[in-house]
């Protein structure tokens, strides 16, 4: 029940037919027209769109050139001549013209020098002129009037030119379509400031802002409405229903062309942002059948474009690319820009729910030729995901899922050579891989590495599925206390591999500042008054915890919070600095980071794992010589806890 | 030899040596390094690039939240809990939360409504939790002092919202790289004043400065300084050697980090560039064997890179691409974003010479499954072969041109989309073809009309060869006075057409305003005061002239001026507008568009000829669309001299 007794429910529609319901209402009001025009100066116009034809206003060239050196000449007076019977021209017969002269009145060719006898001030001609030979005559290029630019186009630097060149000064363009953007919400507060527990920071309308200039249009951020339905109504009134909020909103009393509510989207007790629109106009769409983004509204209020975001970031986002992305192009009167696509094959299996188009931002890259493409974490509160994606896959409604080692399309998200020569690292995370990808990006600006954290031994089994060029591992085999060597002969069965060493770096367990339950041993663990928090299975430092578990006699159940498991280094140091647990195993330069204590546990290596097949690989490659370089060795070893002695060592593990 | 008594000799270095040669030297000399950072708002930096590493300054979360509606309680008071042996929990053992509450303190799970029993103020447990059940523990999307962005990283609007999330407000970025753009030349004048004949408008620097803002650098525009080598050693000085006059050139006293003078860099008497250049610093390259763009000079200029450019706009254009775009990337520490890149069947053969690497504009579209691409005018004058292009082909020094029909790769210089929609026309020009194209574009902004003019027979043999979707042709066959028909049959054997109607349309003579020389029928371009321009072989205009010379008997050699031939009704106007002619045959709409007089001769059926395997393809469709619309029509009649009463008609041409 909705607060004002009504109930809200959201439809299930399909994306086509809920975009297609909203502009073909949109255009039967006339709403999704062009924005109305304004002059610019035309070299300040790059980037802009025409909003009519531009025309030239002078011709290229403006007049009559010479287009030799020579002298110019009445074409007739030539006429007749040969080398037997050469004509002579008096001096007011001609005139002596350079390159790019005007040509004298009344000449209409010019004769070049190699082609006249100089006879004393007179010149014998050998052949007769054709009219306008070697002339580049008024409007070779442009001519005054002409066509120049259609309207509805995007200007570009040599359009700019081109205008510059026939003379136009000033070019009507379309003004920026003003997007206002309001964020609603009790638990909603500036970004900028300090923050409760149980306040979230907002930040939406800074990106949606970003996005809007980038589309060409001009975005205005509204303060923050609590979740109350009069003031939201009050809000939107100021803004679209009257000419002083309309100019407090957007600086012009005409106000804005599109309105954005996010979040209350939703058909909760605190989701108003539907009904008010229905209060002050009308709701087209409630509910699309898409995840995530469906409770998005789209609507029509005080004559206004209206649309109401979901509040969480990545359904935001998604939901204002599919729904304001084609209107702010539309208000300009282009069509938006296609993004590129790229077939690639996904690794790992997707889930997905019928009857729902899912958008799955995944990461990509080419490993061993094969484009390779793998999900990324599908929470719709995870701004970091929006950030790492490389692309967007789209499950259709008709389908359940995709399985492993099917061939898929993705909508890219980064430049399609970013992605090509991209790094794969995935596996055990090592802050040095942070400084292996800096390292690799000063030394080759469209170098990137793109890294994955699964833990040890999920960064072999993706070796071993071709997912990716090398993985982070750092896995103790207890019989041998060898590392990694026994671990890839197991996982990665019949294939030659080579190790190569990253660091030795210190494990060790983190605690607070100041160590206040005074931690100092594995066995501390099992006290009653520590709370532990763990690593995945799989993970390096999981099997490193195991492994000293046993040494001294210690039992998962004993320790509270073995089975709560994080996958980073800095998320165990995150439980631990936040008071979540007192104590966690990690690495030296994660608890520095978070300010915490550190009780050193084990020495270990850390190897980049690579398939012997991928070593001559140019990624693969710069990522090695990355590691032999001093300034390199020296970064890793400033974060504390690393020895580098080793670093760049090759171990060949033969099957 | 120059004007300073030394000879300048241009070298015929290969692109790539060149490239190496000034950027090795650069690179040397600490130059191409990334410019300095300053720090900007977070929320203002979409488009900028990281100068450092930007790490999160809080946690996303930055408590532990409610992942679910329920009680938050203690784990360990939940151990042993189920539906036989349920716990009762009193009032002060839970706290209810929503979904994004925060945790209170010493809470470490949730039990989610579903699994409680409501006892009258207390709670009965059936089942343990686990610690941190649904809970949103600190830092579950981002953790505080974890990397979030690269340095060296373009940022995006997901990348502003994820700082905003992180806390982050400031951000450390790479100021734009400056540039100073110097034109240098006698006839070079303001492009916005009235200009003289024999001076040439300035608007290279115009195109070059939208250039740089586009690659995220900051451009300042110099004014024209004379052909002189004291003043332009002056304005360099000026412009980067003194803090004042840096100031006065860049508004900071650090002065411009590029110095582009433009042109004077041949080696010409009036050429002092590269002496300047090599007085004031070094030059490092003079002489590329590229065309167009050969004088290009690469050098250092007190400690600055500076370039000298070639004067033509094509040139100035293609080397700036070349030697300048990679440098401002680089002082971003970006590497320039990759081209995209399309296969496509040449149409037309391109000449080129060895040892030296073309670089030929292309306009290019798919006509009936096959990309193709055909050559625009090579002259470096032409500033509307840029704005024209699609995309650039280059022809490799080791190659002495291109044969029809063979596969090249081009650059694209439009997006990919915007090629793969457009209508390819090719034939005779009309104005109505213009009116055509707006109406394409207004229905459809992703669609547009690339034409090409080049005769209506020409039309016809491109039609032939599968370059265009469409020929425009008015072609009048004298024997039965039959209309573009017979033309067909003969030029396209054996393949089934349709001829469409564009419009009937008035033929006549264009004369100067007022008619001084009386001339009042094709009789009279036959008066030796009378000075005619023709259009060129294969035209309809030219075909009908000649059909009329023969009804009253004229011969060419009887009309002044029946061999110069121009490419359009545009450029006869033209010609007959700035004096050139006292007249020329050609279409209303040009005469009027000049204000011209006009003495009608004809009217002809101007019609658009397809291929039938055509008629279906989507480009197609919408233009003979645009045909049936009345408004169409309408804007067409106002241009004068049109008969649209048969428009959209259609004429199957069998074989």
């Amino acid at each position: 029940m909705s607060s004002s007794g009504r109930r809200v429910y959201l439809t299930d529609l399909p994306l086509e037919e809920a975009l297609s319901r909203w502009t073909g209402a949109l255009r039967a009001r006339g709403l999704l027209e062009p924005v109305p025009a304004e002059t610019v100066d035309a070299s300040d116009a790059c980037g802009r769109v025409t909003a009519e034809a531009v025309c030239a206003a002078r011709s290229v060239p403006h007049y009559h050139a010479a287009g030799m050196d020579g002298i110019a000449v009445r074409a007739e007076d030539t006429f007749g001549a040969s080398e037997t019977t050469p004509i002579l021209l008096p001096p007011d017969r001609f005139v002596t013209v350079n390159t790019g002269d005007a040509m004298p009145q009344g000449a209409d060719a010019v004769v070049m020098v190699e082609e006249i006898r100089d006879v004393g001030g007179s010149f014998e001609i050998l052949a007769p002129a054709v009219p306008w030979q070697h002339v580049r005559s008024v409007g070779e290029d442009i001519i005054a009037t002409e066509l120049l630019l259609p309207q509805g186009h995007l200007i570009r630097a040599v359009d700019v030119g081109a205008m510059a060149a026939a003379g136009v000064t000033a070019v009507m363009v379309r003004r920026r379509p003003r997007v206002v953007l309001i964020p609603t919400g009790d638990e909603v507060a500036d970004a900028a400031g300090p923050l409760r527990p149980g306040q979230v920071p907002e930040f939406n309308t800074a990106m949606l802002a970003a996005e809007v200039a980038g589309w060409g249009g001009q975005a205005f951020r509204h303060s923050i409405v609590p979740d109350d339905p009069e003031r939201l109504a009050a809000a939107i009134e100021a803004a679209v229903g009257t000419a002083a909020g309309a100019r407090a909103a957007t600086g012009t009393e005409a106000g804005c062309d599109l309105l954005v509510v996010n979040a209350g989207a939703s058909a909760g007790e605190r989701d108003h942002t539907a009904m008010v629109f229905e209060k002050m106009g009308e709701v087209l769409v409630h509910g699309v059948a898409i995840r995530p983004g469906k409770p998005v509204i789209l609507g029509i209020v005080r004559g206004r474009l209206a649309i109401g975001l979901p509040g969480y970031p990545v359904s935001a986002m998604l939901t204002f690319d599919l729904f304001a992305r084609p209107i702010v192009y539309g208000l300009l009167g282009l069509a938006p820009p296609e993004r590129e696509r790229l077939r690639a094959t996904l690794v790992r299996k997707v889930h997905s729910t019928m009857g729902v188009d899912e958008f799955v931002r995944v990461t990509a890259g080419r490993v061993g030729g094969r484009m390779v493409a793998a999900p990324l974490g599908r929470g719709a509160g995870l701004v970091t995901s929006l950030v790492r994606a490389d692309g967007m896959l789209v499950i259709p409604r008709t389908s359940e899922g995709i399985e492993a080692g099917e061939e898929v399309e993705i909508e890219l998200r980064r430049p399609r050579a970013a992605i090509e020569a991209a790094v794969l690292v995935v596996g055990s995370h090592d802050v040095a891989l942070d400084v292996v990808a800096d390292f690799l990006h000063r030394a080759d600006p469209g170098a990137s590495l793109t890294s994955a954290h699964v833990g040890s031994l999920g960064g072999l089994l993706a070796l071993s599925r071709g997912e990716a060029h090398m993985a982070g591992v750092h896995l103790l085999y207890e019989a041998t206390g060898e590392y990694n060597v026994p671990y890839v002969r197991q996982y990665l069965p019949g294939r030659p591999v080579v190790l190569v060493t990253l660091a030795h770096r210190e494990q060790g367990l983190m605690v607070q500042p100041g160590n206040p339950k005074r931690i100092g041993s594995i066995a501390d663990l099992a006290r009653p008054d520590v709370r532990f928090v763990n690593r995945q299975r799989g993970a390096g430092t999981r099997l490193l915890l195991d492994y000293e578990m046993r040494r001294c006699g210690l039992a998962p159940d004993q320790i509270y919070g073995y089975d709560r498991e994080v996958y980073t280094h800095m998320a165990t140091a995150a439980a631990v600095g936040s008071g979540a647990a007192d104590a966690g195993l990690g690495i030296l330069a994660a608890a520095r980071a978070m300010g915490l204590e550190f009780v050193p546990v084990a020495r270990e290596r850390f190897d980049l794992a690579i398939l012997e097949e991928h070593m001559a690989a140019h990624p693969v490659r710069r990522v090695l010589e990355v590691l032999d370089r001093d300034d390199f060795k020296h970064a890793v070893a400033a974060l504390g806890g690393y020895d580098l002695s080793a670093t760049g060592t090759r171990i060949r593990v033969l099957p």
